[in-house]
């Protein structure tokens, strides 16, 4: 059986190219007691996956890819073929398979059942009801959760993250201020999102004056999906006792050479901070709660899904790169 | 009435020196209404108050140090004249006075009474009973309580926080390893205040390789008073959930230009890395609670003071400045 796959063909220097993507035609091999064969319909992009494509990245759940290997992403797919007693033909699931149309899958590779009558559009399942929509519920709701008047600061608030963040500070009822990378963005987040303002870090004022200038009563929250000067810009307008969550940090993942770090850590002392470390995948036994929540709101209309689409495997690599150009406004999915 | 102060004559640059300090004499004005006259008999010194000797630092509670004023401290005192009711002639407290022989109090100088019988020493109540024990009290006892079995990593392992904290991190079964500046203060951590072993980060070796050799299994608890190069060498070798409690950074009060800020704070995000700042001052109302629970770890042997003294209002800014030089051994205290 035929299957085609985008190949990590280079490790991305800086920001991703296109060019360190490549189509690759293969065989499929027969599935083997226990595994599952699934055709993806639909892959999930995520910026922090940038991150695992670094040599030296990785940890205990998740190894940094193999160059030459098929890229490691997050898809929705149903199940075609089963040696599996769990799983059913025609099943529809999540989970971390690679950029490619089939998938041979086994207990591990976090694989969770969807409903077999979605509530939503199946893309929800990737963005507001999957990692990213989670990310931002779990940074909210049990790490920081805002008090009614607070000011919550975000970085990239116009991605998958962002753009739910946003609303889920408004929620409870905070002040969300985004700091996105472009005027067009800007506008998205306080037209769309509901963002109360927006700042665009690509600008040239001095980046801690222009957070300053928005958030006159200083930051109780940021949720960093940036880092660098941005995190330091915004350690510099925290509050006493303010609480930071590390979500991302995509200056990191594409620094050439060391990454810009803060050199104002010391206000983490001086203001009593908390700056806490959050990556979803490690909260996996709690995702199925947690989407009753998100859905909850979508159902309520308190929440929405804001979606950047593209389609075709051919185009996965493009997808991921204009991440990286700021060009998505929202979750970005590429239909197989 | 006549007063000899320490007036900081000088903003240091990078570490303190003898001479940005002058011993200046002056007459004391009598006391207002309300207002308490006490002679200081012991002088703490700690390493952060360099820190508001820098003209951009301060707080709500504590502001910057003035140029041309006596400098800020932290002492024993016994109230010889008052005209406050709340405390009499012979009262012993506790105070935020400067450094010098008589001060002017009045509420608000974060005053706390002593009991007229002292349990220990007096000089106790400026370091393992004072602010900086109760420091590392806090954060190990409140901020990151170690498991038993769990490796402690400290900065400045040998100085007024790190001699108490490393004694609490081995009453709650933790292994404990220290980080200080020298050959001498390893062996006495290991010698004297019984840390499990010692990484000297003034030693040619790369800091993290060094770390890594003593804590085989990683760190799961970091007391930073450094910051700079020694907390991304801590980050490191920092375990998943690892917690770090940022107490100080004497590289930040000490640089000259931008510190050194630490180029892998991501792995605060990977490895889901809580960090939080610890400025004791802000726990005033809890002092009373938390110094009855030292008192009762030293009573029962389990908690020893380790002091280093020096005598006379003219060694106090030489005491000050040995510790930047690690010449302390434990808790600097100059008795007048």
């Amino acid at each position: 059986m035929k299957n085609r796959s985008i190949i990590l063909a280079k490790r991305p220097i800086g920001n991703p190219k296109s060019d360190d993507f490549v189509l690759q035609e293969g065989e499929l091999p027969d599935i083997q007691d226990n595994e599952i064969l699934v055709k993806n319909f639909a892959i999930s992009l995520d910026a922090g996956f940038r991150n695992w494509m670094n040599e030296d990245a990785g940890d205990e759940i998740l190894p940094a890819m193999s160059l030459g290997e098929p890229v490691m992403g997050l898809s929705l797919c149903e199940v075609i073929g089963t040696k599996n007693s769990e799983y059913a033909v025609g099943d529809k699931l999540m989970a971390r398979f690679a950029w490619q149309e089939y998938s041979i899958g086994k207990p591990g590779d976090f694989i969770s059942k969807l409903p077999s009558d979605l509530a939503f559009p199946y893309s929800y399942y990737l963005g507001v009801l999957g990692d990213t929509g989670m990310s931002a519920y779990f940074a909210l709701t049990e790490i920081a959760p805002p008090k009614e008047g607070q000011t919550v600061l975000i970085s990239a608030a116009g991605g998958a993250v962002g753009s739910i963040a946003g609303q889920i500070a408004k929620i409870y009822g905070a002040r969300a201020v985004g700091i996105t990378s472009s005027p067009e963005k800007c506008d998205f987040l306080v037209n769309e999102l509901g963002y109360d303002a927006a700042v665009n870090r690509k600008a040239p004022e001095d980046q801690a004056e222009a957070i300053k200038a928005v958030c006159p009563d200083g930051v109780d929250i940021f949720l960093d999906n940036v880092g660098g000067e941005t995190l330091q810009a915004a350690i510099t307008n925290m509050n006493h006792r303010g609480r930071i969550v590390m979500i991302g940090a995509v200056t990191h993942y594409t620094s050439e050479g060391p990454p810009t770090a803060p050199n104002n850590l010391f206000e983490l002392s001086s203001k009593e901070i908390t700056a806490q470390g959050l990556m979803t995948h490690f909260r996996h036994d709690q995702y199925d709660d947690v989407r009753q929540h998100l859905e909850n709101w979508l159902s309520e209309g308190k929440l929405k899904s804001f979606e950047h689409k593209l389609n075709g495997i051919e185009n996965v690599g493009v997808a991921f790169c204009q991440m990286f150009d700021g060009k998505n406004f929202g979750k970005t999915v590429v239909d197989l």
